[in-house]
């Protein structure tokens, strides 16, 4: 009790990269200081987008392997999966009953699908499944169900929280009582910018990621696929605009920096022997997580502990939430 | 086993009456003698209209004794509440995934409302909310949810069976195994049209209906109103053009019939008496009802007896269903 609560929800749609785990899981991490924090897989989410079963199953594993390696302590936060704690679906159907459809058609998500139907001269709800659209309203549900306090999300994702906070708004007034805590969102300072290999942001879309948990042999492959100008070696280089140099400021201290700053500057050095340097450092930093992720990988009966566990206590909440509100809504 | 499953879904909005009766129960509960009969009082989709608390618990509490003192055998049948088998919700949120929003763009009661909405110069989704429109999402996990072979509906319903219909065949189609049973619709024959006291159909929307169950001094007054013809009494009367014969017609053998009919044919008889000769065949014929109808409104926690029993009968047959599902998409 005491501390608010803040709620991170993770969507097993693909292998967690260094981009992941700078921009969303180390901060998400860093909130069991200052919150209780709770974690959840969103599986149901993901299957929207993610048919395969194979392929959804063992995100799902591979998913809560990483949290775990970096460091999600079950025993002092929550960790489960949306799938487990069925609470989540009767509120999604309860929210729905006063969740105007305005709210849907407004939806940033929403309205770009909709955008590029209608550039591509396409049916304006093209492709698009009832999930996708009900979308905002079981993210409402996953909220609302846990007494969320905050939720720390990209600007991108503000607006499902606004419309989170709408929801509970209507129910709270129309029974004129706060069932439902009404949630904020904690927007996450736009950290460093992780650039991809090819110097874009880095993203599976762009296919330009280096993922958390290759083996030594394969990161060193995979980042000296950089891309860079095509200075010769003895040409002095700017560590400014250079990739390279911009992944490995993520890595090293500013002793570490300024040496390899110099070697740019000076000249002589190719950009090998930069790449060589990024992932070395690269290397150092995640051989112990994925040390770590290959013990969770390797006995998935633990994780499985843990997330039953998580799933218990989650459960217990959930059905706290859903008993004031089929109480208040005259349904039990 | 062997028998086909029929299942009825049983809305509590509203005092049920005599056209509900004759229309909606009486061939409902038939369906025991050739189907496994299945009947679920569907407590969430009433909120989506129904947002009193107080109200969905009387209508809640009055449409199951209702259906019981007609003769609903708990015993023989399963008698549920939706809200108290939540895999309904789950498979809601599954089942989303796999529906295209054109599915519900289609629907002829979000369409209707439409249309009057654009007739009225109002945003054409002025006043839906995601419930009504989701409605046949929700109705489609009702009746997958309980390996439903027939729903009885009437014609205006059926859409919503071929909804259920085709998202099961899509879902069958992905994972290429029969993982939910196909239903069909059960199209009720229109059976007698029940007329109310205005001589239109009896409808709760024209305010012109019969309760079932009012005390007999309420039943003989609410008969009075019955709206006739100004003639005298003296006048010979058609039989075949009124209210009050149509309705004596459906509560009287043939013997009593062609009585009253020779009573209208030979003039001398006043309306009232007509009338009245309609609320004593009518209150015979529901005093029975009404006694085992007050009967079980006095004990209410025998009624919440069955309908627990029902609903753990319920979550078994629904907890094998979501394991199917879940397991074949990769979610357990």
């Amino acid at each position: 009790m005491g501390k608010a609560v803040a709620l991170t929800g993770i969507k097993p749609t693909g292998t967690p990269h260094i981009g992941n785990y700078l921009g969303a899981i180390k901060p998400a991490l860093e909130l069991v200081n200052s919150y209780d924090a709770r974690y959840f897989i969103a599986d149901y989410h993901a299957l929207n987008t993610m048919k395969d079963p194979k392929e959804l199953k063992r995100l799902t594993l591979e998913i809560a392997a990483t949290w775990l390696a970096f460091g999600l302590e079950p025993e002092n936060t929550l960790f489960y999966r949306q799938s487990r704690v069925p609470q989540t679906f009767e509120l999604t159907t309860f929210l729905s009953a006063f969740t105007p459809k305005g709210f849907m058609n407004r939806a940033h998500a929403y309205k770009a699908i909709v955008a590029q139907n209608i550039q591509d001269e396409r049916d304006s709800d093209d492709g698009v499944n009832m999930g996708l659209y009900t979308y905002p309203i079981l993210m409402a549900a996953d909220i609302l169900l846990f007494d969320t306090d905050i939720v720390p999300v990209g600007k991108d994702q503000k607006q499902h929280i606004e419309i989170a906070a709408d929801i509970a708004q209507t129910i709270n007034y129309h029974y004129q009582k706060e069932i439902l805590r009404v949630p904020k969102p904690l927007i996450q300072e736009s950290t460093e910018l992780i650039l991809g290999l090819d110097g874009r942001k880095m993203s599976k879309s762009y296919q330009n990621v280096i993922p958390l948990f290759a083996t030594s042999k394969n990161l060193r492959k995979i980042v000296m696929k950089i891309v860079t100008n095509s200075q010769a070696v003895e040409e002095p280089k700017d560590p400014n605009i250079c990739t390279i140099f911009t992944l490995f400021k993520l890595f090293s201290n500013e002793v570490e920096q300024n040496e390899l700053r110099e070697r740019y500057l000076a000249g002589g050095m190719g950009w090998g022997h930069a790449k060589e340097a990024l992932f070395e450092k690269m290397d150092l930093f995640l051989s112990p997580f994925r040390d770590k992720y290959n013990q969770f990988i390797q006995e998935p009966s633990l994780i499985e502990k843990y997330l039953l566990e998580g799933e218990k206590k989650g459960r217990d909440i959930a059905e706290n939430t859903m008993n004031r509100v089929r109480k208040i809504a005259g349904i039990y």
